[in-house]
Order: structure tokens, then sequence, then C-alpha cells
């Protein structure tokens, strides 16, 4: 596996392109994706019961096994909460790049981010769309146009491409996302859209896509919202001519998968919203994945433990009271807790015994932007990982003034 | 039903007192409660798995049928994570305080509140209880002092008491709280404790604690997290001569306890950590009262929300999306949302259709320092309340600070 520089368009017969077109005041607004070939589609949405009209509609093209040749995205207005119309402005946007690729609506799949609750001003996205889809291209300025259009308040584009062989074949996976606030577990406001030229069945890259999202996607944290708009979206158009045909080629294109999806899932904390660090919680001995994952995510999720860490304080107190109302369970007498930055290691819990440090080392460990928080149980060999962020002064400026 | 001026010491048969004896820097840091006669116990505790020594003292006792002469609370030092230490720290604290109050020291009740993982020092601990115990009294100003000795980040005292009547005489219930960080849901980092002059049986005053918790001290936010060392207490010692012989006498006391604790558990939050908005979210038309509650309780744990409300923002995309993670279930296209407080209403969504509203009234209504959020559904009869508060950039700045 090599990784490339690339993204969305990297993959063979996938042509992209991103314009602004008016939802926004000055920054590129929509994004579109299509394929040469009918491709097959994978995805996860939100798990919010208040679901935005576009993913109310690609689930239902992927429970029809609808074959995909286009992606229309908007940014700037979620499109829900917004009633009939917004379920008609929804198929309008599909229908508008349907006429554009000759092909049904029912092919195209549709995402929007941005504001809840207000109409799309569908002249400026119909006329939007009819004048940006002649500019699809498959070069990889092509694919950042569309990477850009995207973004929200994030502050850099996100992609990445890998290539994997298979099949005596180059088969390629690009990728971008968005994200930044209201980033969470269960994929709160993040876009993610990842093409391939591999040939696969739409079960078996749907099994591939479920799983990595969640060791991935649904493993990191910004503020623990869970938006009305969250997917992730994986192509996959055979145009490599390569085919899966084995487990060990199956396994070669998931590795490749979940590279790009931890890549991707990663970038979207660090560029969370007045992220000053960005942490990885590392938990090992629980007993079993399930329960490491409920610790895990538990600290990262914690208020008292982001602010710690954006005071760059080793109150490890904080990380042994988010495990211990996680819902897993586990002994606290025998935890090990240790902080590691490009600093050195900080350990301060050692089998249930706190640890005394200099403070001056542990500010100094805690003041690297990036931090490991690594965990260590004796209930069993459970592991996991997640990827959050602290919460800073900055967050709360962005997100008190978002809307206004 | 009256209220009255009062606090811990109001109900008959009741002494308390607080002092500085050198576990924080300054401030008073020791609290006693004693009862001139034996009291039954009734008590809700951290859901926390990991518990502090006292948590784990106090529900032995609860579980031992004991009778409580006697509560020992130390500020600054929560003794929690701290080993075999601990547990028999905890024991010297109690085994002090019986000493003085010639009971066993199973006849005493322990609550701790502070920092994680340090050992306290017991020569400092044992000496000033036996220099505190000495100044117990009934006086009102005696419960303040003991009020005061609980606080750690509050900026006030929490107390109330209410006079009732049952079986023709004066009962008086009166208690104390603190809170202020990490108040959520399931009894995080706050303390109360109660007492009054009923005789009641334990089961019957465990029965009316459990339920009323439910409905106040487990419906407020502060940050979200639960701590270790949580816990409400109720003392019940008969010194009023009255009975509880009736459902009548029952209900009466029930709404008498309802108040306090309803009451203490709004001061929490209106003295939460950077507090600069106080915020009522009621839940009207829900399936069932616990979709409300769940509905409720994730609006006001919303960062997004609370940013929201710290900006003035009349976001109600961000209420309708917390509610659809909340995991109650309900059609948004029938909600309806209204912002009220002082200055007026403000009507946002009606039924599923977003309300057009001037920006500028929007802003006046939510400039208010109370403000009421009031959700209506068209699922059910299930209505909630719950109580919470903005996240301010003074919440991070006193979060990042704690421990160093």
């Amino acid at each position: 596996m090599e990784i490339i520089t690339g993204g969305i368009t990297s993959a063979k017969g996938f042509k992209a392109t991103g314009a602004h077109i008016g939802i926004k005041k000055e920054k590129k607004d929509l994004a579109i994706i299509s394929s040469d070939l009918p491709a097959v589609y994978a995805g996860t949405f939100t798990k919010n019961v208040v679901k935005a009209e576009c993913v109310v509609w690609d689930q239902a093209r992927f429970n029809a096994d609808d074959q995909i040749y286009g992606i229309v995205i908007n940014s700037g207005n979620a499109n829900a909460c917004t009633g009939e119309q917004g379920k008609l402005d929804n198929i309008t946007m599909a229908q508008t790049l349907a006429k554009h690729l000759n092909c049904s609506k029912e092919q195209i799949l549709t995402a929007s981010t941005g504001v809840i609750g207000l109409p799309l001003n569908m002249k400026t996205v119909q006329s939007g769309i009819e004048e940006t889809v002649i500019k699809l291209g498959d070069s990889y300025q092509d694919g950042q146009l569309a990477a850009e259009a995207i973004m929200t308040t994030d502050t850099f584009m996100k992609e990445i491409a890998v290539n994997i062989q298979i099949d005596g074949r180059q088969v390629t996976i690009g990728g971008m996302s968005k994200g930044s606030g209201m980033i969470h577990p269960n994929m709160a406001t993040m876009l993610c859209f990842i093409t391939t030229d591999i040939t696969i069945s739409k079960e078996m890259l749907q099994k591939a896509t479920s799983e990595i999202v969640d060791d991935t996607f649904n493993m990191i944290s910004v503020d623990g919202d869970t938006s009305t708009n969250d997917m992730v979206m994986v192509l996959a158009n055979g145009a490599s001519g390569a085919v899966i045909q084995s487990h060990d080629d199956y396994k070669t294109f998931y590795h490749g998968l979940n590279v790009v999806m931890q890549y991707l899932a990663e970038k979207i904390v660090q560029d969370g919203e007045g992220v000053t660090k960005v942490v990885e919680v590392q938990i090992k001995g629980a007993k079993d994945k399930d329960d490491a994952k409920l610790m895990a995510k538990s600290i990262i999720g914690s208020n008292l433990f982001k602010t710690a860490m954006f005071g760059s304080d080793a109150n490890w107190g904080r990380i042994l009271c988010a495990m211990g109302y996680s819902g897993a369970n586990f002994n606290h007498e025998t935890v090990s807790v240790k902080y590691i930055s490009d600093v050195g290691e900080l350990l301060v819990l050692k089998e249930g015994t706190p640890i005394k440090f200099d403070e001056e080392y542990a500010l100094s460990v805690l003041s690297e932007r990036d931090i490991i928080v690594a965990v260590e149980l004796q209930e069993g060999t459970g592991q996991a990982t997640a990827w959050g962020c602290d919460l800073s002064y900055e967050y709360v400026r962005i997100n008190g003034e978002y809307r206004s």
C-alpha cells in the first residue's frame, strides 16, 4: 500500500468539481462528484431520529440497490427540518444533476451541511448546479475544488488517496471529508466521500465500511453532538479492472480503506473548532473491545477532561471518573494511566496507586499539541483507540456566534 | 407548607457547625452535623463505578440499617482513588466523630468532595474534627457555618427549610447542598444533606428520596460529568413528635421534601461554573415521561445548545438535533419550540414549520439571564423539566485551571 497525493478524483473513472454558487456569501458551497461507470454504493448515516432530507434520500437509494452516477453536495444549508418543501428541494437537486449526467434521479446521491431549518434558495441551487456540472474534471485540482466546497467552519481541506495492488492491478482508494464542530461518535456533522475503482459487491463493501467507520469515525469526538446530516459514503465503480476474488484481496482492500478512513477521521479532530490539543486515548486490558470503546469514548467526551487538557493539567482523576461513568465495568484499583507526548512519558497512576510526579515536567509533557493518554487495565484483552481534542475559549466563541 | 429562613439545623434535634481546619489554604473545609436522637437515613449515590471511600461506607451503613447520629464532611479532597489508605482514613474520620458523639463509628456517615487521588492529611483531619465538634450548635448561624464549609468552587451557600403540618404538629425539613462543576443527571459532584424531625420508616423515606431525586437532582446538568462522590442524604430523627400515619400525611411530607430538593437542585445550576444563563427546558406531549426526560436532558447536556445560549442565539436547530439523538422517538414534523424570558415569548417552530422572527426581538428575549425553552410534541402526554446553563469562556477558564 502506498499513500499518494490525491483525493476524490484519484480513483479511475471519477470526476469532481466545486464552486461558489451563492448559498454562502463568498466561499465555495457546491461540490459535484461523478462516475463514468455505474458505481456500487455503501454508506453509514447519522443515528439522529431527526434526519436531513439528503439522509432520507440516500438511505432509500441504498435500500433500492440503485447504482450511482453522481453525488451533489451543498454546504451552508443542512436542508433539515424544512418540511415538505425541503423534501422536494432535495429531489430537485438530484434531478438537476441527473439531467446533466444522463441518468435517473435515483442514481444520484445528495448531501447537505450547514444551518438547520432554513429553506434552500432553489433558484440559486438549480442554476448553480447547471453552471458547475460542466466543469467536472478528473485532475487532482478538480478534486480539490470539491474538497474545498464541502467545508463549513473547517480551516483546511481533508483529502487522501492510496494505491493498493489487487488481482495484479493497481487499485486506488481516495476520499475527502469535512468536519469541525459537532463531531462525535455516531457520525456527527461530518461528511466523508470515498471513491475507489475496484469491483466489489455491495454487501462486501458495506461490511467493510460499517466495520471501519465503527473503529474510526465513530471513535472521534469534538463536542459530543450528533448531527442530522452525517454520512460516510463509498462508491466503487470497477474502472481499474481489478476484482476482489479471495479473502486476501479483501484484507488488502480493507486495510487500504481503513488507512483512508482513519486519516480522514483524525484530520477532522485536528481541525475541531478551537482545538489547541489533539488527544489520542488508548485503552488496553479492558474486559472486551466494547468496554474498551465505552471507556475511550467517555474520556474524550468529558468536558472536564477536555478543559484539563486545554489547561495542560495532569488531572488523571477526571480520566478515572469518566471511565467510571462510561458504563464499562472494571476495578479501579488496578488501573494505570500514562500521558505521552514528544517531550516524554509521564506515569501518574500505577495499578491504582498515584505516582508522585514533578509538576514542571508534567507541564512540559502536556504543553505539546499532540497528547496520548494510555490507560491500562487488568480485566482482559479488550483494546480501543479514540481521538478527541480539548475544549477551549475558541470553541465557545465559534459556537456562540455560529448562526447569527 | 411554608418556606422559612433556615437550613440544616432548622429541624428539631439537629446541630451543625463548620470550620477551616487546613485541608484547603484558607476557606472552611470541615462540616459536622449531629442528631440528638438516632436518625433513620435514606440516600442516593453516584452511579460511577469509581466510588469514593465515603460512598462505599455510607452505602454499607444504609444496607446494615444503621441508625445515624452524625455526618462528617470534608471539602478540598475527594478521598477517591486513594487505595487502602483512603479506606482507613475514611474510617478514622467516622471514628473520631463517633468518639465525641458517644456512638459507634457505624452510626456516623462521611462525605468528601474535592480533588481525586490525593491522600488526606489525617493529622490535620483528626485534630480538625476534635477542635470543631465542640462548636456544634442548633442556631441558624451554626447551620450556615456547615453550608459554607461544604462549598468548593461554589460562589454562594445553598440552604432552605420548610415547615409542614402533620399529625397536628409542626414538622420541619431543612437542607443544604453544594455543586458547581461536574453537575449532571445521575448525581454529579454534588452533595446534599437534608434533615427532618418527622418519624418515618426507612423504606418510606427512601422511596420518597429516590423518586424526588430522579425529578430534581437527576434533571440538572452543568457539564455532563458524573463524579465519584455524589450523594443526597436525608436524616429523619422524629424529634417533632409527628408520625406519618396516612397517605395524606405522606403526600404532605413528599411535597415538602420536593420543594426542598428542587430548590437546592436549581441553586446548584444557578451557581454552575462560569454560568451566564440559567435555562429551564420544558418538554410536553412526549410519548411518555421517560421520553420527555431523555429529550429534556439531551438538550441541556448539548454543548452546541449551551454555547448558542451563551451567544443569545435562537438556534433552535440545535434543540431539535439534541432531541433527535436523545434516544427518544418522535416525529419532528409536529414539534413546536418557544423561548420565554422576562422580555416575552419567541415562537420559532410551530408544528414542524419554522416561524420567521425578528432577530432583534429574539436577541432581546435571549439576552435575559433566565430562559425557558418550551418544547411541545404531539406524541402523547409525557412531560418533564430539566435545568441547565450555558457554556461560557469562564467555564473553560475555571476548569482549565482547577487542579494546578
